[in-house]
């Protein structure tokens, strides 16, 4: 079994290096619930109850192929830093990082599939992809879904499909969403229009952890709203087609912003490059919306193409788990913006910055002209 | 006669290379306000009799050795820009600057002695010196005074001392004051504490441009408010303590924050390094403010002690007048922040960003991936 640690230690296989594939739309993600006959949801399950499902679905669950060498814990086992690493690498939801005894979540290597147990339904599978494969993600977590299927009892009604905990799940149990990157639309004021005309298409929009966050860094998570009286391919076509034209409305918009505005766009990435090259305090949003603008940045050709690669791979490294786990201990709040503020710089100046002439930290510190 | 071109090219006397002593009063100020005797003030004159006194007074100061080669102009030949450019400068007050037939302004070459004709009063004397050198500056304004007192008729009344037309300037019609840039009490929030003090010790403190503006770059302007009931040499020793403390604490507050919460000043002046390295588009009311982290950041030894130097030439030639003037033409306020913008991340590269590996404006500029 794999270690947390070396989770960790490697970018999930969908966060870093796929291109222009992943200018607007970076990673797909399908989500399955699934339910054993029989047995209560786990909201109404005693912890006896919840403890046996756990320990039966997990066998199944780690004898899949995909599964093998992958990382399997007890929620329980999890001390908090580790449930936030977690959530904020979407591999477990806010919802089951709040959950203990008779919990369970299991991972693959390649962080590309990942299986709650006893979360809001007795399992839920979870596949991510990058850019936009909506479909390539709903066929691996199928994958997983059909080889359980034949070992495990899951509650299905011939009329209403898949029985989840919660009604909104009803059907299909299927959640599908992708994560876009939209700073076009933001700049040139046309998101607001553009996120009216989604929900209107009968889909959610999202801030970048889901239900009730906040958009941060242009990051939008669009996904199905229903479950239910459609089949999984045609929830998948039209989310698949909405998502395209919005990212081509993006791409629209960043062309037309370029002609119409240059120097707008020139000045917001340049602030974000001076700020995140020479702020000594940072916080997480600040970061996300500043490496938003660097990312773009690469993605018009402004930045080099490499500033593209080291923004995914901060996107997520300064988040305050990821960067409390990778300093090693706990840290307060001062102290991360801080720890962020040097790592966002240091990785920077390798590309944008190779010389700055700011005195070092201990020379002539508190001198001061009298 | 020196030509207005000559006089904007050249930086006052006052405006830089005053080194350490210039760290928190940049400049001191004194201005006298004498009438002619048995003349209607300009407020209540009629057009000929306005420029009456101007040819009389003119005349008169022309001949002052001091204002040899100055620069002597009538309002009225000067257009918007090039009044602007003189107040920016300090060198007329906005209110003549609203002013055209029978109002009239004559500048020393080294732009320390200014005496502004028809202004609000016959005619005001002003005198500029670096640092903390009010009893200097009155010296300079007293000698011209004195020789004028010997040629012209001032309207002087044994009890209540010189005339003037506003009953606030009655008495020594003097008015001192000093610009301080207060960084560190604005950082460390103890600066409303030092301004109420300020008050109650019956000065005035007001922004960079006088009565009624903002404080902008964290520059105040301390003047006396009474002229009436003491010496001049009583107004300007009070002056002269209470400034001399106000410095004092600005440099104990610096020390101070440098001691307390070193990241935070060096966060504002690295973000402020990084803004004005790396911005395309920045107002005058930011410039300043940014400029003044710069400074600090030299006055305290984080920056290289050349950024001071550039940091108070740009004070004056990012203000929206020097900027049009410099150009050669009047520019939309989207124009002046682009150049604005352009003009210190020039200056800066010097200094501060040796290589900014931002791609140049002609190439790529609208590639977009799709």
């Amino acid at each position: 079994m794999m270690r947390f640690s070396t989770l960790l230690k490697n970018p999930a296989d969908w966060m870093v290096g796929h291109g222009a594939e992943t200018s607007v739309v970076l990673t797909s993600r399908v989500r399955l619930a699934r339910n054993l006959h029989d047995v209560p949801f786990p909201g109404w399950a005693r912890k006896r109850q919840r403890e046996e499902i756990l320990k039966q679905v997990k066998e199944k669950v780690e004898h899949i192929p995909a599964m093998r060498d992958g990382f399997s814990h007890e929620l329980s086992d999890l001390d908090q830093l580790q449930k936030h690493v977690l959530v904020e690498r979407h591999l477990i939801s806010r919802e089951q990082a709040a959950r203990n005894e008779g919990s369970g979540s299991v991972v693959n290597r390649k962080q590309t599939l990942s299986l709650m147990i006893n979360e809001e339904d007795h399992l839920r599978i979870q596949a991510i992809r990058p850019a936009l494969q909506l479909k390539e993600a709903y066929q691996l977590a199928l994958s997983v879904d059909q080889f359980l299927e034949e070992k495990l009892n899951f509650a299905y009604h011939s009329r209403w499909g898949y029985l989840t905990a919660c009604p909104t799940n009803l059907g299909t149990g299927m959640r599908a969403s992708s994560m876009l990157h939209l700073p076009g639309l933001v700049l040139s004021e046309q998101i607001g229009q553009v996120l009216k005309g989604i929900s209107k298409m009968g889909l959610a929009v999202r801030g970048i952890y889901g239900e009730g966050t906040e958009s941060m860094g242009n990051l939008y998570q669009i996904s199905n709203q229903s479950t239910l009286g459609e089949s999984e391919d045609a929830i998948l076509s039209r989310l698949d087609r909405v998502i395209g034209d919005v990212a081509r409305y993006e791409l629209q918009a960043r062309e037309k912003i370029m002609e119409t505005n240059p120097l707008k766009v020139r000045d917001q990435i340049g602030r974000a490059v001076g700020i995140l090259g020479y702020a000594h305090i940072i916080t997480s949003k600040e970061a996300l919306n500043y490496l938003s603008m660097l990312r773009l940045g690469a993605d018009i050709g402004i930045l080099e193409p490499e500033v593209k690669e080291i923004c995914d791979r901060l996107f997520m490294e300064t988040q305050p788990a990821h960067l409390q786990w990778r300093s090693g201990n706990k840290l307060s709040p001062e102290s991360r913006d801080a720890i962020r503020a040097k790592m966002i710089g240091d990785q920077l100046q390798k590309v944008l910055v190779p010389a700055i002439n700011i005195l070092e930290e201990n020379t002539n510190n508190s001198k001061s002209d009298s």
